[in-house]
């Protein structure tokens, strides 16, 4: 069996785990797809990452010129994370003929509309299985299966670290900072944390997830981002009250030319499949207009999982002829479309206010008169003389709530609004 | 563009759903997917399914014959079910060169081995997306995700008619029997249950799944199958108080050379993925050695759920070429492998007993004697002068659970074995 030789920029966790299983599976990969894949380079700064992950030195490459100068390389995996040098170098494999794969969300975000294109004009593949929610082969699906239909909407679980932290939130009633701090103490959050936390990591994998589901670019920068940050203690004890788990959903929909895209906490009822994807899994939920709903679930990050994602590439990318999207990745939304700012959702609205008869009433009114009807209302004593009012709105237009917020937030008995959080 | 020709072989739900999709969104698929799809002609006894469907008569083809014979038809669907005459037809369509899409499991597994040469010897292919659970991609997904990885197990809820009674009883406190009535009524349950019920239609899958997942002919002959028509409103109360859903689980397992396959109702922790599908809706469950855990849910079955499978079979048939199974197909269970009938289970056992002090620790000696160790244990007077005792065990063997049960039965002091059901 020929060998088909690959080289790995960038030997970090994600990178050591496609390693590992290329080489731990190797016979097991020759036997069943039956290819023999070898990893001829190891591209990093230093041969540090390799001796650490015991991996033989002779492997170190520290050019990118000499990579993409190998012919026997056909395939490269990028591991690097971050838009340079990781952008140039990819671009420089593409162009020396050899197809990627890579599990860079940020740079395909910013700069999947540049990559396509170079990728298409040379020939090779441009793989990213591994971008989106680790081993969970949700680009597959969204390419390859139901294909027939006319997705109307994808909601995600998209990032295992706001999972990890609202996952304890919820089940220890921690509040965020106690969260976050024992989340980056166990390696489930960054020092600095703000990628995650605040939503940009679960934009960047909307913008590529919702463009594949939709068959149209959903240019990141048009996606709405709201981050975990102001989460409370309270606002969970609410959501289990009311019936509800807060999650980071990433929210994509589409209906006719209408688009939605917007990543926010999200209240979601306790019985919908994606109440229960706790901890640091991930799970992404669609809709299609023949097939109904579907869930995949699983890992959503971590050496091994987003590993076999990359592998999986690797192994699609070797036996067969590349792929390309198959709509305009100009990188801006199509003329076409409208992008919905004025969306509609149910929200939990908490606010504190002085704790003297008629209050909730005068809030109530302020709703109504903007259109937006409630569902559920709570009103509980808090510190001395005031009382914490939670509404629960049926469907309304968010510059409705927005106005609402406004003119609630004038109110002589009103001390603050504490939370405004979406429904699912 | 080119006019792709298709044909339909009987025309009930699914056939229906197909066409459906094929017909509504045929210009969507046409900009997405690159490819105009016509339907030709339908087969099935009369055209009187296709008045009903409001399809254009003289789509109506009374022949298979005349169908293989029209050299402009590149493929066809069969919708017919059961093993003759669909076998037949879908053998004289490969022979004919066509490619064939089938929802048949039954026929795939007992004739998978007989059809997968032909189609080969012929170039032609044979997909079979929607033979198992609906429209969730999970056939796509075993043969084209995670390659790199060893599936070690496959837990499956893959069919909707048992898992809709299931639900029904533990939702409603019902009994078995007004439950399948309630199915039978809403259209959820044939007239004649036998092929849910008893476990067949969840072994044909899983003899299809676990194939794919181990690499291997997992045969049907050689799966375990138990069904759910003796568990009662009872054990559901009973798992119930002991954080257990009862659901109908489809397992198959591959460490080295042991294989298991088998289909019977299990306890399922609540906090599990899998205890939270509920209804008409499936999920397959699975652990790669190295993607670890994944779910895929939706929709098991319906016209337009098994349809969406369907259609994307179609569109990936015309547009590429035919793919086959890596294993060797034989019908048969490679000989380098055993076949596990004394697996390892946790065991839920209940027993009627004389309400007299020690019987519970005379039934636990007996357990002990045969090394199962018991988790938990319950004891409830039930009718006059008799009580219902529980056992929850660890993990132990069939045979050795099997053995103490029959010890058990001779005991004075028991009056019945009630169940027996395993645990996941």
């Amino acid at each position: 069996m020929k060998k088909r030789k690959i080289a790995i920029m960038g030997f970090g966790t994600v990178g050591g785990g496609a390693y590992d299983i290329l080489t731990k599976n190797r016979e097991y990969i020759k036997a069943t797809q039956g290819l023999d894949i070898e990893v001829k380079y190891i591209l990093d700064r230093s041969d540090a990452p390799l001796k650490k992950h015991g991996v033989d030195p002779s492997l170190f490459c520290p050019s990118a010129d000499a990579l993409a100068a190998d012919p026997e390389v056909e395939l490269v995996i990028e591991t690097m994370g971050g838009v340079e040098p990781a952008r140039g170098f990819i671009v420089k494999m593409l162009e020396a003929g050899k197809s990627v794969v890579t599990a860079n969300k940020e740079l395909l975000a910013k700069s999947w509309a540049q990559l396509e294109p170079i990728a298409k004009a040379h020939d090779c593949g441009l793989f990213f299985e591994a971008s989106c929610v680790g081993g969970v082969p949700v680009i597959r699906a969204l390419g390859e299966s139901f294909q027939g239909d006319k997705v109307q909407a994808v909601y995600g679980i998209i990032n295992g670290t706001t999972n990890f932290i609202l996952s304890k939130m919820s089940k220890e009633g921690l509040s965020y900072a106690d969260a976050l701090a024992e989340a980056q103490r166990l390696g489930f959050a960054e020092a600095d944390p703000v990628s995650d936390v605040g939503g940009y990591d679960a934009a960047y994998k909307l913008s590529i997830l919702a463009s594949l589901a939709f068959h149209t670019c959903v240019p990141y920068a048009d996606i709405f981002r709201e981050g975990i940050e102001s989460v409370t203690a309270n606002d969970i004890k609410n959501a289990h009250e009311l019936g509800y788990e807060i999650k980071l959903l990433a929210i994509g929909k589409r209906d006719g030319n209408d688009i939605e895209a917007r990543v926010h906490p999200a209240f979601v009822p306790m019985d919908h499949p994606l109440a229960s994807v706790s901890g640091a899994f991930n799970a992404v939920y669609l809709t299609g207009d023949h097939v109904g709903d579907l869930m995949f679930y699983g890992a959503g990050a971590g050496a091994h999982p987003t590993g076999s994602a990359i592998v999986s590439d690797v192994i699609k990318a070797l036996g067969g002829s590349p792929k390309y999207c198959d709509f305009d990745n100009s990188g801006k939304l199509d003329k076409k479309l409208n992008f919905v700012g004025d969306f509609v959702s149910g929200y939990y609205i908490c606010v504190t206010v002085d704790d003297k008869p008629g209050v909730l009433s005068r809030l109530a009114t302020v709703l109504g008169d903007n259109s937006v009807s409630i569902k559920a209302a709570m009103q509980v004593p808090s510190a001395a003389d005031t009382a914490t009012v939670v509404f629960l709105t049926h469907r309304a237009h968010e510059k409705s709530v927005m106005k609402s917020l406004e003119t609630i937030g004038r109110l002589a008995a009103v001390k603050s609004i504490d939370s405004m959080i979406r429904v699912l």
